[in-house]
């Protein structure tokens, strides 16, 4: 029995879906074991924007570590710490007039929504939050209270609570504004739903299903909790760092949320990393009251740094994504064209197509896992496959993927069923 | 002004404990941006069991990052988790005996503790877990219900909930054994304590301020979970390898906890990772119910693989503990015996002095700071000064650093309350 | 100053609306001490169905209470109750094919409905309960959190759990079919809404503004449950006991709740009862469960026979119900047809007035008392002029009562805002 | 099958261990339909102080009925409320120097305590309040949290929250001083016991087991409640109303509860009646914030105030209390000193015996039962047999029933486990 089998706890998923062993990275690219190269559509569930061990980056690094820089340091002031700082403020912060503090908390995307949900709670004196329909935010207890799936809540074990569920953008059907639902039980003094804290909201579902919200939905969004005194809190762990094009997701919706958490791909290299962006008045921290042993990950400093250096000082990657994002949009447009029940769903480079049940969209992803293409589903019943492939991909790469998805649905479609349905399919999540 | 007084939260504390910049680090040595050096008695809040940067580690880590080793996995097979659980197998399961199955949650220490309640919980079908006086666990919303500290636990904005208190070993003096008191209430019908999942100890509290179970209290701890059909967990996050001598601090105790959680030093370099060492039966986790994007942090784990290769082959690192331990209890004793109101409290190389308050560990602590040594307070009141060294430390630096304490207490306690008494002392915890 | 004054506490509500002292009562008619008459169109909250004093059940219960009969008999077998059950038995149950197990509640709502929904929670194992918008159901914790109105709420002092909250039919105006959205959310796994044990649904919401269910939502609310394997609790405790004109008020609906409470008018003279009806099958207590101190009120059980006996053996109260709804629905219809933005709403002898604001309609209620009738608003802001007055008001009582409305709502309407619109307006809830 | 087998809820447990039907009671006397006479140790679970349907306050109580009181009057300033009212101002507050605001909320002692709980949640700003072990406050949702016995715990399918469990007076034998283990819980700012709004006491123990608090322990629990800035909250649901001689259980012990839980004796009828008295200071109720169907249960009124006058315009019931506790006590120590294992317990005339098992205590009670007296069992496993009868029992019928008691205990004794020792002993409590 392999070390895996023996010592490795069942509550693996990834693992299950793409059964080899993997063992080096570059780019776009992954090779398992035995040389087999695939194409990384996965890229660490969103955390590999910038591709595997981007030379930069990797280069960076080395040198960083070669010359003894402090790996580990809490959260000391370091030189590696106030780079990236510096690099945040010059590349992302000035250039879109933001005003935002930044905290460090554990290097982990939970960690930084339970930071998030604390601020909103202590600054407003309000306990209750709300979360949306197929929203994913960690599985922490206060994080996964405002996390939608059922296999992470009814893992808790305990129950999830704090958090008035409301309806995402569309939940409803094109013809019903869920903004208006939810507005309609704010203001209603015996609805039952306690005054907000904060909402917290992801502009793109990526666990979730692709959902995107739109401009005019999120804009509404700002303005009630305006009006209602909540804080907004944009999760834009799995959106962000230029997954839609921008560096932020929601650059060119026009919002200004009150409290940003990052995590995933802020440190460019899949570096354990997550901050919470909050506007100044709402630093109402004393020292150490939210704490952590990893919040202080240099080489991950390192790496963000050379990251937001190369990648955002100019709009290079954003024209580049929204390139690619449109190769993408037609080739699923031209695969979800041939197939009836097959959509197209997404925006930016965080696209993919859903279809009719989680067993075909399965079916799909390990057919083309077969054919040398690792990709995920996602969504409620994983009916979604979803593309995450890194940013940098290069053309070939992405067409050659493309192919792959399409042979992919034809052979799934074709010969339906012919893996059994799970009564539950897995949901595998970053 | 700086970037950190521009954009960093004031939810930092050691920064503020140690206003400079740190750069580089070697063993037991740090250096700021100007050149100065100081001994490291923090550690990263006891992550550094084998110090900074050590050169074997290092070496390890560059040549996998050189070639384009996976950073960043999921829960994906890879080859440095599989070297890397063969090694925590041959090293540490194996010649003592233990069967765990591992599970690789969010490299954070609260993640792994959030993990082990679930478990425990869904386990027993239960849903209150006992936690003890002065524990630390963690600050995400289920972690921060079994911590102790007033401070963490206002900050959450919400009930913390599902947890309930129990007195660690000696809370009430040496007479009473807290062990009868939770028996008590646990076979008492009409206590009012439902039946618990689970206990969660630190077998010696870190940031609670150095207390020590005592080996016949761990004991009847265990017998008494096993009657109640409780888990007994033990999270040796902070007193875990190495600290105390042993790999486990439970080693020498004779315990065997259904439940670890190991983090902080499992590395070796100081990067994040975490994990959950269950045995078999309770491994009942459906894939992907508790996930994260982190927990397949590889170069953690190459790291933490060439930590256990090199120290833990033999039982040279744990002599070598137990000596210095001695060093450091002589060195503590003989400090105590000076000053009237200080004692020595902790065990291994997790020792440390307190004083009669929180005022005057702090101004010790400054002290040093100014003489050139890192050391932290830890204790409700932050009254207990902690040292937290690295393992590795050579004996000229460890007699350094308790010469230069020695001086500090003896200069705080010559001149009483030279700093103002703060209303509440900020609490600085890894 | 008066004793009230000095050490009654400030909760009072109905007191400051009403702020006489009542002596003496009969029917419809309530006198002050100082001889003054008032048409009673509030009716102890709903308590009153039958009148005040009605000669028979006093006639019933002072031969009781002249012979000793027990008047506390905690859940003992006394002769009282057992004249009662099978009074119930008889005349309630047996014509309508029902099948109900009685469980003696301590006698208030919301104690009825705490044990109801423990009831569901241990039946279903499922801990979530669905609760609607605008409902009102008692304000004892378990209680509270499914009452809907912030006054209640927010006065717990700790967050109410384990409620969802539902959108009561037509919340979202006449299109949009609020079952469907609990449907989806029920139907889709990662909506956040964890299964439901229950949902507790009131078919005319009394407190909530006179809000009325439609059949055919209550069907598919019904069919929801079956499909969810939730249990329907229908809790009747307002609008039960003929106030509909049957005695349950989903007689005609054609639902079959799996639970049923009821209280108020339950005893027929205003002593405190109530009782929770279930299916047999759904009667899993273990002895003693739940308890208190009041469940037998044995008092109580002889008027409620009384009342029963009187008043259920055929068909004439659900018919003078039924005609006299009408008398109410034309007088109010009449008197909103003269008034813009007045409008009729409720059902059976549950119908009343809604104006444009909770000023209006509490100058309408001021205004109706000064002219000699006591009546009561409700909803959210206190917005809906309520009619609950005895059943069996004679016609003429009936007529002055809706003449004094439409005189006191002309006055209200002519001279606006006399009355400081309070910001935030009382709410008195029985 | 009869109409109680067929229809009502298993939930009974009293009935079960009385298997009988009761028609009529007087004084201390229960007769069943067929005849025969019983004394009632019972006494309604302490509802009955002064017997059942004492003749003064059956007259007034029929006069009232006759008159056409208002039976139920909501929070209606009533006659009968005031004169209630300014008998207990004359009678009980004045000759004692007190200063309570009165509440009347709904007419069960656990809608009393959850009033109490949210008003030292709301003035104070905390939501943990301190219960102790064996305590009983009832099984609504807020209050059931307070409540110790785990048979109403595990009944309410929901974690019970919010309530922190301490130790009552010599939980830990006779030298433990349990105010101390509170105290140093509440002085350590990491004790993990978050500062509470109140500690809810009851001075003796009626359904844990008449368990006593010392004088000494009481005046240090409201020592340690100013100092921590908590409320202290005497339930004296069971132990109030002369049952230990004063009126107040605590009268004699010198503390000043800041809120007081009045209920079961109070309306002297055996009537649903229950008030919070509370401070002017807390008093800060928003109206209708707290409310409730039966809150003004007029007929309770009247005969509570008949017994206020007849009962307690003098210190007479004082005396003859003092003078019976000492029968009682003589009587039980007699019987205790004949068989080992048994011993006296309670205070006043809530006195029992405890025997070495639920077992036992119950085949005493039933022993008891066939030799004409209804007596109870209490205490976590139901060992303790509870005599809480009628304070004004006659000497001659105390007399009798002690040496049934002697007798029952005699035969239980003789003849050990003649019943089977049930799995889980049933808990009566009233």
């Amino acid at each position: 029995m392999n070390v895996f089998d023996r010592l490795e706890s069942s509550v693996c998923s990834y693992a299950r879906s793409f059964p080899v062993t993997f063992g080096k990275a570059q780019g776009a690219t992954l090779w398992d074991t035995r040389g087999r190269a695939y194409i990384d559509f996965l890229a660490g569930a969103g955390t590999l924007n910038y591709g595997h061990n981007h030379p930069l980056l990797k280069e960076a690094l080395v040198e960083y570590i070669a010359g003894d820089g402090i790996a580990h340091g809490l959260d000391f002031h370091t030189e590696a710490k106030e780079t990236f700082l510096e690099s945040l403020d010059a590349r992302i912060f000035a250039p879109r007039g933001l005003h935002y503090v930044v905290q460090f908390t554990g290097p982990t995307g939970t960690n930084a929504v339970e930071a998030a949900l604390k601020i909103a709670r202590n600054v407003t004196g309000r306990q209750n939050v709300v979360a949306f329909t197929n929203g994913f935010h960690g599985v922490s207890l206060g994080a996964a209270a405002a996390t939608g799936n059922d296999l992470h809540r009814s893992a808790a074990g305990f129950p999830l609570l704090g958090v008035t569920r409301a309806l995402f953008d569309a939940y409803l059907g094109p013809d019903i504004d869920t903004i208006d639902v939810l507005d309609r039980l704010l203001e209603d003094r015996s609805s039952g739903v306690d005054a907000p804290a904060a909402a917290i909201v992801e502009t793109v579902q990526g666990e979730g299903g692709l959902n995107v919200a739109s401009a005019r939905w999120l804009q509404r969004l700002e303005s009630l909790c305006r009006r209602h005194g909540m804080l907004l809190i944009v999760d834009d762990i799995q959106a962000g760092c230029g997954r839609t094009g921008t560096f932020f997701s929601f650059e060119r919706i026009g919002i200004s949320p009150d409290i940003v958490t990052l995590s995933k791909s802020l440190s460019g290299y899949g570096l354990p990393l997550a901050v919470v962006l909050m506007k100044p008045e709402f630093d109402q921290w004393k020292p150490g009251e939210h704490n952590g042993t990893f919040r202080g990950n240099n080489h991950a400093f390192v790496t963000a740094r050379a990251a937001l250096e190369h990648f955002w000082r100019d709009d290079a990657l954003t024209r580049e994504v929204d390139r690619k994002a449109e190769l993408l949009a037609d080739g699923f447009a031209h695969i979800a064209a041939r197939h009836e029940g097959v959509v197209v769903k997404g925006r930016g480079m965080m696209q993919g197509l859903a279809f009719g049940s989680g067993a075909l969209a399965e079916t799909v992803a390990r057919q083309a896992f077969s054919r040398g293409l690792v990709i995920e589903t996602s969504g409620a019943e994983g009916q979604v496959l979803k593309c995450l492939c890194p940013l940098v991909i290069d053309d070939a790469e992405l067409t050659r993927a493309l192919e792959i998805i399409e042979r992919a649905t034809q052979v799934a479609l074709e010969v339906p069923e012919r893996l059994p349905n799970p009564e539950r399919p897995l949901k595998k999540v970053g």
